[in-house]
């Protein structure tokens, strides 16, 4: 099978380097510089103590011929619109697409798309880019992965086909899977990229971790959640399980590069306003972060 | 009239090199060795380009007689309480005192205070504390003032005393007037102090000014404000015109010191409670301050 992955980001990088064993792969980047590189030098994969090279096909993303069987979109939320109209410009209607964002704000756009089968997958890897051809896989995580339109079956051939070392998690319903990650990010995310603190210090300092219950509690109203409290667990479970970890929204912040807040803490405003809920945590932190990324631009 | 400053932070040091062109003034600090600088070295006073050495008579406060007949005291809100003890150990009833804490959360302390006349002031001064004995004044202000328990006449005395050069201004309305300062603190104060930015910057980027509006309507509903427009225009003009300054909480949080979020979030969350008003934009901010102020300790 052939698979053509958009994105030659941290994610974009790592299902390259992971994908190339079994499959024919090409990967998109958004400049000629980036796939110049990845031909010329392959990807440099850092995984624990080992370092692998791995050769892969790279072309920048304007070259795309949109002819594989499976097409993976690794790209921001924010970068996706173009992505999509680049898609519709062909007839993509027997051919496959795996979508990667974060967050809930990609849905909507989905809806657009004409394909013979849309996943979408939530990633608890952790991966670090740095450099065009370099990404570093520092946590070993679980691919899920969920229909959203089309069949079960080639979900399953997929899942079949990945490599032990890289496995995937079938889930039966996308928007339940894809919400389970929206709701740890909404409360991790923000809290970290605002006190520019690692995920650890949510629970370990009282007064950050009576925030996290509160902004906990907002989203769990908007979101009507039935059993907030094993959420909660979960959220500090993660919490004290990545300590050490950057947020990639901090990461955003620091790095002075653009935020998901928009597919996080958007969508959970979007989902509000719907319900005509006044959720002035969500909403003043939103703010907050967007006004951080502004103070970046200077 | 003999006067007796407690507290020689850039408050009580500022209001001796004032004072001691009018009256008998000594200065009560916390440490011997600061008593002991001041006596030697008198307080340097920088104002503006001005450098002015002033003799002034100092005691560390454990000697605090308690004999003068007005007892300035200005120290932060949360060392009243030992203050007001050391105070009522001896009989004041014909004694005045002046309180210059922040916020409002020091009016139920002065409840337990048997004095003659007590007043209240609340500075617009900017001073700074460069060393144990050298405040830099860098923006004149006023000193308002309003009388807590007891008659006007002593109020206007002082008022008719106070060099030219340090004017003081006459509320009717105590409760008023620390309102309207305390309303100004609640929102610039942990804003500037969570997002670590001058006051000018919350008026500056659009998403910071957004979450200033949601703050200060959150304040008005607790305070049941009958002209909030007027509130929060006042507010506007301070960020523009101490548009380069740092809050006194941010101050302290990048200093390593205590905050005064107590006594003017903890006297928001008070009223609030008192009143069964939900307010979770003043409550989780109130714990974003307070853990930065555990953060420090570690």
């Amino acid at each position: 099978m052939k698979i053509g992955i958009i994105g030659g980001g941290s994610i974009g990088l790592l299902f390259a380097s992971y994908l190339r064993n079994v499959f024919s792969v090409t990967v998109y980047t958004r400049t000629y510089e980036q796939a110049k590189e990845i031909i010329e030098n392959g990807i440099i994969l850092l995984n624990g103590i080992k370092q692998m090279r791995i050769p892969v096909h790279a072309l920048p993303v304007d070259e795309w011929p949109g002819d594989e069987d499976l097409t993976i979109v690794a790209v921001k939320q924010y970068q996706l619109d173009e992505v999509i109209k680049k898609i519709n410009n062909v007839d993509h209607s027997n051919k496959n697409f795996l979508f990667l964002q974060n967050g809930m704000g990609h849905l909507k756009l989905l809806s657009k798309l004409k394909a013979k089968n849309i996943l979408v997958g939530s990633i608890t890897h952790g991966a670090y880019k740095e450099n065009a051809n370099t990404v570093r896989h520092n946590g070993v995580g679980v691919v899920n992965l969920a229909v959203y339109h089309g069949d079960q079956s080639f979900l399953h051939y997929l899942e079949s086909m990945l490599p032990t070392t890289f496995p995937a998690t079938h889930h039966q319903d996308y928007y339940e899977m894809l919400l389970n990650k929206l709701i740890v990010n909404a409360v991790i995310n923000p809290l970290t990229a605002i006190l520019q603190v690692t995920n650890g210090e949510l629970i370990k300092n009282p007064y950050y971790f009576k925030a996290l219950n509160e902004l906990f509690s907002e989203i769990a109203y908007i979101l009507n959640l039935k059993k907030p409290e094993d959420e909660l667990q979960k959220i500090i479970n993660i919490c004290q399980n990545t300590a050490e970890n950057r947020s990639s929204m901090l990461k955003d912040i620091e790095g002075g590069r653009k935020t998901e807040v928009d597919s996080i803490l958007g969508f959970l405003l979007e989902e509000a306003e719907k319900q005509e809920k006044k959720v002035p945590l969500v909403s003043s932190l939103n703010f907050l972060v967007k006004g951080k990324e502004i103070k970046r631009e200077e």
